[in-house]
């Protein structure tokens, strides 16, 4: 029985960056994210692919014992489509083409078993779409985790802002808080999330790591593990989601010094992301390497 | 006798960010770092006004304590003038107008006895000038620090790459490390200022914080401290240089544990600079705050 549920995107990805090029490659926010919590609890990933999405790719989630019950097959339309480079500045993707095709249709109907599943990641789509699933559940998840993107924020930040409301932490990056908030200090953003209901605001800042702030007014920061070779920063922030969710269901544990374990270890799965094109990476991780980073991190920040 | 010596310009500022103005104010990167440095040690400013800069100003500068003997004052110019104003993103200075006036006439000549001084501040200024107070030095300094920005990088890169190649350590911004390596990646940049003589790199990242690089290749990140009112981010990186500088004088330790530990101090100083405007909160700042803050940051990295 999975005890995590990923509802997100399964897309083909095209992606080219300074350091090389990966063509027709497996993505999608629900992709990485479920990759990443794999390494910590049995995970269900619900999306929708096309017709055109071949054996060899579900294997790779198969091969990471991903519950892959939920991923309904279009019978007529093709697999959600992602074209995108990046620059020298590689925190910033620029997308050359995207077609949802069969995702476009998608409306998550959980099985009976699926809805039961006690730790919920609702990764970026339509908020409305996020929310349905919310109220899908047999019963209120243990933890649900949703995240957002520009895109939602600008067409409806009403309903962003009720679907981080409605799930108990709602995580965005710095630019997408600036924007649904709109002001450009953090503390402030994070604040505007507290008041959503939120026991805690959490602030993803890309290469500069992450920030949290508690309804408690205790506030922690980890900077990002820098990387001299990066290939592909594609899905680092749905590994990161992944992995954190993941880590909080294995523990079970969601006190503050919990959940900033919690953010650490997610800072390391999401570093390793970036190491390779697609999520290569993540299929040759171990959780050795994942505690030797997270030792890493504590020797970076000791003083 | 002076420990530390600062060589950096004083100007009078006019700055208007969304949260108020400062009008014709005393800025300047030497002001900002002398003041900083003089919470550690005594301090010496050198740098050069015109016959506009009343007593009044320069009795800021002795109330701290700073040694303002080799302060000339121009016979005929002005001091020098910036404007500037900052938009909601707070990290980003626009100038609208700079004049130099009698900071263009100036070439440093420091006095037998300032030449003694151990520990050397080159503030941002022409990489020839600040060569040339190097060369002047009676000997060499117990450590010197320079400072850069990008209009020199982009007048001269090779000269700057001189002057952080003979001070001991040499500051920039992630930005200008970017612009003079040529490179994106901070891990990159860091290893070429490593080339460069330097026995630590250390990048600014405003207010998301600091990384070090050292020749043993240890790494240490410290992520900004959250301010929620900011009012005035001018003069914090000189006012992180000068706090770095002097607690390293002060403590007379340059192992990269104390090096880690005069980042946090120096990064203490700099967030309170940019609670007010021009360095009025550095004037009522007491060791005690200075203490606290940096007791803050150890646990706001902890983990």
């Amino acid at each position: 029985m999975p005890n995590l549920l990923s509802v997100g995107s399964i897309g083909i990805d095209s992606v080219s960056t300074p350091f090389g090029r990966a063509n027709k490659v497996v993505g999608g926010s629900g992709s990485y994210s479920a990759i990443a919590a794999s390494f910590f609890v049995p995970t269900a990933l619900v999306s929708m692919v096309g017709k055109d999405f071949s054996k060899k790719h579900m294997e790779v989630f198969e091969k990471q014992g991903i519950d892959t019950s939920g991923i309904e097959v279009h019978p007529s339309k093709k697999t959600m489509v992602w074209r995108a480079h990046y620059g020298y500045d590689i925190n910033d993707a620029k997308t050359d083409a995207i077609k949802l095709n069969a995702y476009a249709d998608f409306v998550p109907t959980l099985s009976e078993r699926h809805a039961r599943i006690p730790f919920l990641f609702l990764a970026n789509s339509d908020p409305e779409q996020q929310l349905s699933v919310l109220k899908q559940m047999a019963r209120k998840p243990r933890l649900s985790v949703c995240d957002t993107m520009n895109f939602y924020i600008k067409k409806n930040p009403a309903k962003v802002r009720e679907m981080v409301r409605s799930a108990d932490i709602g995580l965005m990056n710095d630019a997408e808080a600036r924007m649904l908030f709109k002001t450009t200090n953090l503390v402030k953003c994070a604040k505007e999330i507290l008041k959503l209901n939120s026991k805690y605001a959490i602030i993803k800042k890309g290469e500069n790591g992450v920030v949290l702030f508690s309804d408690n007014n205790s506030y922690f920061a980890l900077p990002g593990y820098a990387l001299e070779n990066i290939k592909d920063p594609t899905g680092c922030g749905d590994a990161f989601a992944g992995a954190f969710l993941g880590f909080l269901a294995q523990s079970m544990n969601f006190d503050e010094s919990n959940i900033r374990r919690a953010l650490v270890t997610a800072s390391a799965v999401a570093s390793f992301n970036a190491e390779d094109f697609s999520f290569n990476r993540l299929l040759s991780l171990t959780q050795t390497e994942i505690r030797q980073r997270v030792r890493e991190f504590r020797k970076i920040v000791l003083f």
